[in-house]
């Protein structure tokens, strides 16, 4: 994978070392169990989502070592979510990241279980992040409520009933599906930090359009890209006859809305104080991405 | 069903309030996932996590109502285990306490999405257990363990894997499997008080105990009951080839075994301080029910 100059490779450099350092279990009868999860776990790709955790946590000051708990606890969950997407009762994929989807290497019922056993681990991971413990169950809170029924999951479950959706159902269904983690991978840091609300609401701000932008230029890679360089068959979503931006606008107009995406977040970024280089070079390389 | 004079009713009747009247979302594009949810969670049953919970409360000096977040948060993750349990690429089972199980009712999409929504909802909801912080952080760090890869989702992987287990194997399967959220619903709860370590461990021998005669009653029961009293298949075990307490026992010696392991609960128990009557009535409750 060609490393873009400028995406804060350091922060992806230092969640990529603690998440291959996670151990779950020594029982040798789970072992199989736990490589599945790190085989998920340890496929690569840009850990967008911790990455602007660490990031956030430099944009406030902070050091992003001392966040890594809860970084390593939202790439678990963004990985659950991937295995339990990819089954067969789901979206039906046979490759992620270029490689075999969990279920096509370890068989469906081990595949729940490593997204299940993913989902855990985060949780307690994140219970053991350092800091003040009402700081830590705060923003344990927001990152559940971001993957539950008013979030993550509650997303998937709109796109698996494969409604027609109009452009506001669209919104919402990419808002929760995606948004609300991508959202959360960003606010948990200042709710840790005890930041000022007033503050917390423009890193908010920034974080819930970065979700918008993500998703936008997801479904016009789905579209645009090959297989190899998406690491998964392209055109899923229109094989799943699921409305997309594209399918809802068309490729030109939805390339013009990730634009104004992408102004409107680095907009709400001026606002904040602190040094948000890093997180303006990741919501440049979402705006940018191929893959 | 039958109300056994010797079961805590006061506290099934709390916590089944509490279930009830538990809602995710106002949201009307995820209604049908909330539906599926609340289909499982009020599907019934003795509710002998929580009311673990709300009786080791009791045995404490506290006032049960004051845990009902947590042992809500508990009775959700059982429920999220049993809807993935019965999957199709798991235990593949058409009932549930009488009723069609989760996929049968509303498909193994939305069945998948309402195990995981339950367990994100439970976090949350743990989450806002009132407390000192760091003893609510802690308790929620024993429940998420317990339910990871050394825990419950452990043990569903190698009850999965199918493999022919000697007596050590099923005591290890089973201690992960059931004894561990059966133990994690009773030390939450002196966690959570700051009892002090010594105190807890009493609870945490007694409630150890309690799972594996949860356990044996359970193998015992799926050869000697009928559908209908246990609102599942019998002999499902059988069935899958699955080694149990009986299958390597015998009926008779794994009723002696049932025996023994009810009396050590009985006497760690017998150590604890406090009104401990509301436990003891549980724990014979899990010795003698009929489903």
């Amino acid at each position: 994978m060609a490393t873009e100059p400028g995406y804060p490779e350091d922060l992806r450099d230092l969640i990529e070392a603690a998440l291959a350092e996670l151990r779950f279990s020594p029982a040798p009868r789970t072992a199989g169990l736990e490589e599945a999860m790190r085989y998920s776990l340890l496929a690569g790709g840009k850990r967008v989502r911790p990455v602007l955790a660490l990031a956030t946590a430099r944009a406030l000051g902070a050091a992003p070592e001392r966040f890594l708990p809860v970084a390593a606890a939202i790439e678990l969950v963004h990985t659950y979510s991937l295995i339990h997407d990819d089954l067969p009762a789901m979206d039906d994929d046979d490759l992620r990241r270029g490689k075999p989807t969990s279920h096509k290497q370890f068989g469906e019922d081990v595949a729940i279980l490593a997204g299940d056993g993913l989902f855990a681990e985060a949780v307690r991971i994140f219970c053991e992040q350092p800091g003040e413990p009402a700081h830590v169950l705060a923003a344990l809170r927001e990152l559940s409520a971001a993957t539950g029924v008013d979030g993550m999951v509650g997303g998937q479950y709109i796109d698996v009933l494969g409604e027609h959706l109009d452009a506001a159902g669209l919104r919402e269904l990419h808002a929760l599906k995606t948004g609300r983690l991508i959202s959360a991978s960003v606010c948990v840091v200042p709710i840790l930090e005890g930041t000022d609300e007033s503050e917390t609401l423009i890193y908010r701000r920034f974080a819930d359009e970065l979700g918008v932008l993500f998703q936008i230029i997801d479904d016009i890679l789905d579209v645009t890209e090959s297989d190899e360089r998406l690491g998964k068959p392209h055109g899923s979503d229109e094989r799943h006859g699921k409305t997309t931006y594209v399918s809802l606008y068309g490729l030109e107009r939805a390339r013009e809305l990730a634009g104004e995406s992408h102004a409107k977040a680095r907009s709400a970024l001026a606002e904040a104080g602190g040094d948000t280089e890093d997180l303006r070079r990741v919501a440049d390389y979402i705006f940018t991405r191929h893959e």
